[in-house]
């Protein structure tokens, strides 16, 4: 909790994003989705993807990297599968149309799989992992993003973080939901630390002679040069498993390209060799399996909610006194959200005053 | 290369291992299956999971814990999923018709996935995915396994070490094939370590006072007893994404156990809380995705070929001179072995020689 936060409820938040996103060009039914997505992020306790993030979509726009209306479009169907354009306008709108696209698909015939092309950032993955929870099903979801990591032995960043998302439902408060990116740490944590003045432990970034650097302040321009790289889960080189997230991000890469003959790796990035803005060509695929095609749904909720008490009840080593299982966090997060409003640090509260000022919406006041 | 090792060409040794498992009660068209499932894990070079398990395999049927004879059934089936019954026969046979059956069903209608319920130690997972691959499509496998990896702040060895296999047809001359645990490293790692008397890095695995043991004799032995676990991908705590790892391993025993009612956890040990021997009831998942339903198998080979060439062609570190790529290192072992034999260590020829005479069969011979 900084000093100077202030908290908003969420339903006020909510109105706030939808006018300021309307006022950005977003058609009303988009402004909603993105608005959602964006306070799921807050909800769930992952508030660099909030509405932190809101000035920087309006910056994207203004730079021409993404438009403000998505005329997303499916070019190929089958009953089980779809490739969609994102027509490049906003990531959450096309990836809510997506993981709908694939649940429909699941629901008639078992299993549905979406590749996206042509998007841009989406948010926060489990955001649409949950959408297929809700509907009773598994849901995956993955993404390749903006050139960070790079591969074991390598100093390059070229990898995104490229998240995996991946929800259940369960039989207690809240569905399993996993939801990680496959480096050590997101982009988003070094950000937290540059502005705390923290120095970072070693094996979370790279330089490119090969050792890690402890100081934070500017590291995420030092690998928007190319001089750094974020590491992948596991750390560097192979002893502690580095070559495994680096696996794991490489496969993201394919499923999030592969499928729909998209841009990857390098090509992912915001600008091209001659230093012209580029929008960014995201892709994203969405998997969604039908429970009910395998066993009755109680069963089902019944053995994840068993797995995760099993895990949440087994020994603890000394000192610790709670295991979480993954989604616990992120519910207790919503429920503490949903009573004292969502925090808002003065750094964001400055870059939504600016926003307002850009915008000329005098309407739009969170009354900070 | 350890002294004493002797090199077996492929076509012979799986010749020795199907004769020996015909001995052992496995019907003649599985023991092909078998003996091609152990043959792959030391083509790819993943030698803990190849021949030198053949034993292992036999004492468990020896001591009751699984069947020779797999009388595996389809228990459920619908156009685009299934859920198997594995018999607690031989892991391996459930299987590669598991994914038969998968692969099956995407060709008819885009996605195929099928759950397997009471099975048995499979092999490597990335036998079941390059099968797949190998027909044109995704393929992908999980299973959960013998309790031994703790979750994050835990100390109780409760999780397998979750495979998580993925393949994608490229234009190279292999797949792309990410396989691997979901814990720092594997069981056979340690085994390794205690054999050459080697101690391991800090956040392998976790003693129950929360330290890092250094000493590696008779770790295996200590985590069987509740004394120590193997730590998720990510290492101990969360610094480092410790609970990343165990976020993976927690949905590869969703995947593996929910799809299908089946055991999962403290049920997988080898006894019963009385310390009788119990049947695994292993289970696993397998998810194949038909490329032709996305768009040409060409385009998706292209992409995934130049993703993996940038990533090999990326700047190194200062002294590594090569990016390996997932695949990579199984394939050159291929071409190895199928030029120099299968490497047979001392110790594995001296369980080959006690398996031998266990199943007085004198025609068995390797000739050491």
């Amino acid at each position: 909790m900084a000093d100077g936060s202030v908290y908003v409820p969420a339903k006020r938040l909510t109105e706030f994003m939808i006018g300021a996103l309307v006022k950005m060009g977003v058609p009303r039914e988009d402004a909603i989705i993105v608005a959602d997505v964006l306070l799921a992020s807050d909800l769930y306790g992952v508030r660099s993807h909030g509405i932190a993030h809101l000035k920087m979509y309006y910056d994207r726009i203004k730079a021409g990297l993404q438009l403000p209306v998505t005329h997303w479009v499916l070019v190929h169907e089958t009953p089980t599968t779809a490739v969609m354009d994102g027509g490049n306008g906003m990531g959450m709108v096309a990836g809510y149309h997506a993981m709908k696209t694939a649940i429909g698909k699941a629901r008639a015939n078992g299993l549905g799989a979406v590749a996206v092309r042509n998007s841009s950032h989406y948010g926060v993955a489990g955001y649409y992992t949950r959408m297929a929870a809700d509907e009773g099903m598994l849901g995956m979801s993955l993404s390749n993003a903006h050139p960070s990591v790079a591969p074991t032995f390598g100093s390059e960043p070229l990898l995104g973080t490229n998240p995996i998302a991946i929800s259940a439902p369960s039989d207690e408060a809240f569905a399993f939901t996993f939801d990680a990116a496959t480096s050590v740490v997101p982009r988003g944590r070094l950000e937290v630390a540059a502005r705390n003045g923290e120095t970072i432990p070693p094996g979370w970034v790279i330089g490119k002679d090969g050792s890690f650097p402890a100081e934070s302040s500017r590291l995420i321009e030092e690998i928007d040069r190319g001089n750094a790289a974020l590491l992948p889960l596991g750390g560097g080189g192979e002893q502690m498993g580095g070559h495994k997230g680096y696996g794991l991000a490489a496969a993201v890469e394919i499923f999030s390209a592969a499928f729909q003959n998209g841009a990857f790796l390098s090509e992912l990035h915001d600008s091209d060799k001659s230093g012209n803005p580029q929008p960014s060509r995201i892709g994203h695929f969405f998997l969604a399996i039908n429970i009910d095609h395998f066993l009755p749904q109680k069963q089902f909720r019944e053995t994840t909610g068993k797995i995760l008490r099993e895990l949440r009840e087994s020994g603890k080593i000394p000192g610790e006194e709670k295991i979480y299982t993954p989604g616990e966090k992120a519910y207790g997060n919503e429920v503490r959200v949903a009573r004292d409003g969502v925090e808002i640090p003065p750094a964001v509260q400055k870059s939504l005053q600016a926003l307002c000022d850009e915008l000329n919406a005098p309407g739009l006041d969170l009354e900070f």
